[in-house]
């Protein structure tokens, strides 16, 4: 299962409005089929691998991440295809909250004489696919705000200068990030200030995540969607109501990268569910521009809270990640 | 030499103004004696583990972290007792910048026709006596700025809250920062406020830090010298000539606790040696109190810099320590 979670992460930020699933096939302990969901959604990780594994999936063990589908699509559901290709025993991380499946996948395997076990590996299936679990259960995307600010968390001087204060290896670690998100969300003032590209860069031909930007004033001149860049949005208003709109548009991953009011805005609607942050040994003081605006708190027990899960040295700088809650 | 390192350690902020050095003799094979620097600053950990080795000194090899001292003062030179005990051999780490030293303890040894070797593990012991040779060759404190900040850098909300911002294993460890170093600072603004009490607490009987108001204004009622609390001085003026008279009272390790004017002072003229961060997961925006004060930069390049030198998880937190340069 720990190789099937492997395998599910590559399919984030690219299979959207999927799941993006990994599935292992084990064959009297050897691994016979291994694969994940492509590029837009299709196939589907258990196709791949039974495809991988041809007349060796007869006996062998699945490992899927997710519950398989049972609803015919534009193919077949893939409990269907395990069954006819002979697989003698599923194991899943996770039932599939979808409401065409919700539980009729296991059904399905079991009704033709196949074992399954269920959630093995559920907790870290869960975090794999938080952006697929927001949309279908909460109906919006997963939100991770960004930071890269300096020891003081500023994220530019007085004049605005924030080219570079993170390093090369903090930048690039940014793109990787980008490369796993559905969608990158910006404020309209750094649109207009930054003319920020808001692609992934350095990572070959990639899957261009979705442009967002949140404001009601007509957009800078940014380029069209094609190439290195992903469709470009425009929305404004409520928050609670961009991100139902964003669900809609199928976002499930969405990365948010500033400016400061739109992450104060995020952070006082209870819509970060992760934070980054990219912290730069230099400082800049108090004049420097303030990473995240009003909050508006009262008392310190109001404060937004999150819990450190990562950390770690990154070229000059400290990388580290919290979770909601 | 990294166990004479590691016992040189426990002298740090008890034996100021003298350098808190270590010492380990090996005799075939075997740890006949073991010393470091006793509170106050004498006997010396030569004459610790001379004293503890007895007979067994004769023929043995001295690992110290700092050349043998070479005049007489209150006891005769260490130099003079190491010979006296018979060591065939003194491994030590660094030269004793003192000009009452200076390598005089290494040619008085070579004089009696000990063997020396010198240098083994001095950029160790270099960051173990950073305070003593700032003192010695700067003429001031080794000093390091504490910050215990929101995610945002944030030390309190906008009406001052700030207990507690991190947790009990971050303040934990900031008295197990107080009591490593000499003295303690804060500016008049945080000592009226808060009203810090500025000792070390948890740790049983120590010696206390000395207290460090820097202000102009009537000291707020603090507790008098005694007991849990060290010597109190006020100070005020150029902040160079407040280490240099610093220097001047024996204080070879500061820890900076704010507030922020006073860190911004300390960073604009170039006194900042080490940055220690605690980074609690909680956002408290733009209208909360930032940690460092107006730095009046002009460009990014003019940002004071730090790298970064260790990092980890502290109960909820998140702990940074970053040298200068």
């Amino acid at each position: 299962m720990a190789h099937a979670l492997r395998l599910s992460r590559r399919g984030l930020g690219n299979v959207w409005p999927n799941p993006a699933v990994g599935c292992v096939l084990v064959r009297e302990g050897r691994v016979v089929g291994r694969g994940w969901t492509q590029p837009g959604g299709r196939p589907h990780a258990e196709r791949v691998a039974l495809d991988q594994a041809g007349p060796l999936a007869r006996g062998a063990t699945a490992y899927v991440t997710l519950e398989p589908c049972a609803h015919h699509g534009r193919t077949p559901p893939c409990a269907e295809a395990l069954v006819s290709a002979g697989v003698a025993r599923v194991v899943s991380a996770l039932t599939d909250p979808d409401p065409r499946v919700a539980g009729r996948g296991h059904a399905m395997l079991r009704a033709a004489g196949t074992a399954v076990t269920e959630r093995m590996g559920e907790a870290q299936a869960r975090a794999v696919q938080a952006g697929f679990l927001a949309r279908v259960t909460r109906g919006r995307p997963f939100v991770t705000l960004k930071l890269a600010s300096s020891f003081d968390g500023r994220i530019a001087t007085a004049s605005g200068e924030s080219q570079w204060i993170t390093g090369p290896a903090a930048r690039r670690h940014v793109h990787a990030l980008r490369l796993i998100h559905d969608a990158i969300m910006v404020g309209g003032g750094t649109a207009r200030a930054d003319r920020p590209s808001l692609n992934v860069r350095g990572f070959g031909p990639v899957r261009q995540p979705a442009r967002v930007i949140v404001t009601t004033q007509p957009l800078p001149d940014l380029p069209g969607e094609g190439g290195d860049f992903g469709p470009l949005w425009q929305v404004s208003g409520d928050l609670d109501a961009i991100m139902a709109d964003l669900a809609r548009r199928g976002v499930t991953r969405l990365f948010c990268e500033g400016g400061g009011a739109l992450a104060a805005g995020l952070l006082r609607a209870g819509l970060v569910d992760q934070l980054v942050g990219y912290t730069a040994g230099l400082v800049l003081g108090q004049e420097g521009r303030a990473a995240i605006g009003p909050l508006a708190l009262t008392t310190l027990a109001d404060a937004p809270r999150f819990r450190l899960v990562e950390t770690r040295r990154m070229g000059g700088d400290l990388f580290h990640r919290w979770l909601a809650g």
